[in-house]
């Protein structure tokens, strides 16, 4: 079967190489040609959307946010284009609505549309230890998990046959881990202002109740300051917690964690801090309960 | 030196019965006499406080809040009757505040005051597995460490020399441990109303971002909802949660979190579930996406 992968970011590219390793040959596409210089000689590069739908029968995408899969879904041609029988495998996080509707658009061309979100950042798909989480219908699903494990899944988990559904547990996920960061941002913040070793308190909890990566990295990255190193942006954690909102609102349930955290994306973006780690939010919380230089101090 | 135990709750009981297998000596008082029934054979049981002050050189005391340990300080005599150079092991999860007030009323005595707060539920206590974070000065410190470990403690984390540091530690690691409740509360919630399988949605996160055993064993305890077998009550994490409101507002932080968790304690109470496990603020969530049965419903 040929196989197709389109989006060359931080995760595509590691992917790509990781199906070159595991033996596959491939199709890929980049917008933007340079990225997929490194792969000219292990795959067959495809210079527009088209071409690589034609000859598909398994593609995988993995972009930014709705509007780029949308773009390229209807805009750069892949949807008219691929054969009928055909899957395509959709990576990215994007809207549970997106997916639902996105699967209606494929079906009615006779195309599969699987979602296949991924849990892990670059370094767990460079030790091939991702998690995958995979929902949708098709007669190629069984290839489709195959390939899951050579692009770097680990560990590859089945939320059943509605597309939306592996949308849904992503943007959930996420969540998970802005609640954790904000948590961790006002606790810490609490501590150190109230006199306590936050290196300690951190060190504690990780040893004990809170022992997991969430906690340990990003924990971490909060007493450091290390933001600028992004490993996930804040502009990407701002998008998936209005993906969390709006699924929110589509299910008619309220997220007022989400409701605070919203806001300090806002405000990070606000200072500037867009591209920096998502984990930046909690510069927020500490900028705060600080003295703003510029306002005369009481005595 | 002659050891006294005071407070045989779920907690203390345990604790006690440590200290005697690990062949120590003790004084030991419960203000309910029933309590200290099964240590008769082991302990001398003392029959009020002052007896049980003027003889010990080192006193443990666990108590339920800030109230209970004032009236076994004030009201009781412990305080009156300490022995100079003795020094009060405070397990309580208290105020900060009244950490550093505590410690000010026995110094003026010359007695010591140390805080030794407990990360971990009775099971851990049983398996001698807690963790205990200790503040404080004494010249008898090493002494207590040695206590701390017979009475159950694996893990103890020295923070400093501020009687109000451990109990700082303590607030904010209960903080977390709600805000995790809440957090996984409005998601599970969210991705079950979506459509999303939930059991397996917490089996992905823990098997990999969070696997720690708050997110385990709580997430557990939220979608089985057996909110009636209680490890730690829901009025006792709302107790905690205004501890770590009122240390934010001494401290001059917010604490968005526990504004709202604060909300999901009293919601809870009102409905009842006072004595429930305080992760049956999860409850509220769902209850609050779900139609009310004396409401007419829209068709």
């Amino acid at each position: 079967m040929e196989t197709g992968f389109i989006g060359l970011g931080n995760l595509g590219n590691i992917m790509v190489k990781n199906l070159v390793e595991s033996g596959r040959k491939l199709r890929i596409f980049n917008r933007t040609i340079e990225k997929t210089k490194p792969f000219e000689a292990t795959t067959s590069v495809e210079s527009d959307v088209p071409s690589l739908a034609k000859s598909c029968d398994i593609i995988f995408s993995i972009l930014s946010d709705d509007a780029a899969v949308e773009s390229l879904c209807f805009n750069q041609g892949l949807i008219a284009n691929m054969k009928p029988g055909s899957v395509h495998v959709c990576l990215s996080t994007i809207a549970a609505s997106t997916a639902t509707r996105l699967a209606e658009e494929h079906a009615e061309k006779g195309i599969d549309y699987l979602t296949a979100t991924i849990v892990g950042r670059p370094e767990a798909a460079q030790a091939r230890a991702l998690t995958v989480c995979l929902s949708g219908t098709s007669a190629k699903k069984e290839a489709v998990v195959e390939l899951l494990t050579d692009l770097g899944g680990k560990n590859i988990k089945q939320f059943g046959d509605d597309p939306k559904s592996a949308a849904v547990v992503k943007i959930c996920t996420n969540f998970l881990i802005t609640s954790a960061i904000e948590a961790m941002g006002e606790a810490f913040n609490l501590a150190g202002k109230a006199g306590a070793d936050v290196a300690l308190f951190h060190e504690m909890i990780t040893e004990t109740l809170f022992s997991a990566p969430i906690y340990k990295n990003y924990g971490k990255v909060i007493i450091d300051e290390s933001y600028d190193k992004a490993g996930f942006t804040s502009q990407l954690g701002f998008k998936d917690t209005r993906l969390a909102l709006a699924l929110a609102n589509d299910a008619g349930v309220t997220l007022p964690f989400a409701d605070i955290i919203k806001n300090r994306f806002i405000v990070n973006h606000s200072r500037g801090r867009n591209l920096y780690d998502w984990a930046s939010i909690a510069k927020v919380i500490k900028e705060e309960s600080e003295p703003l230089t510029d306002v005369k101090q009481s005595q």
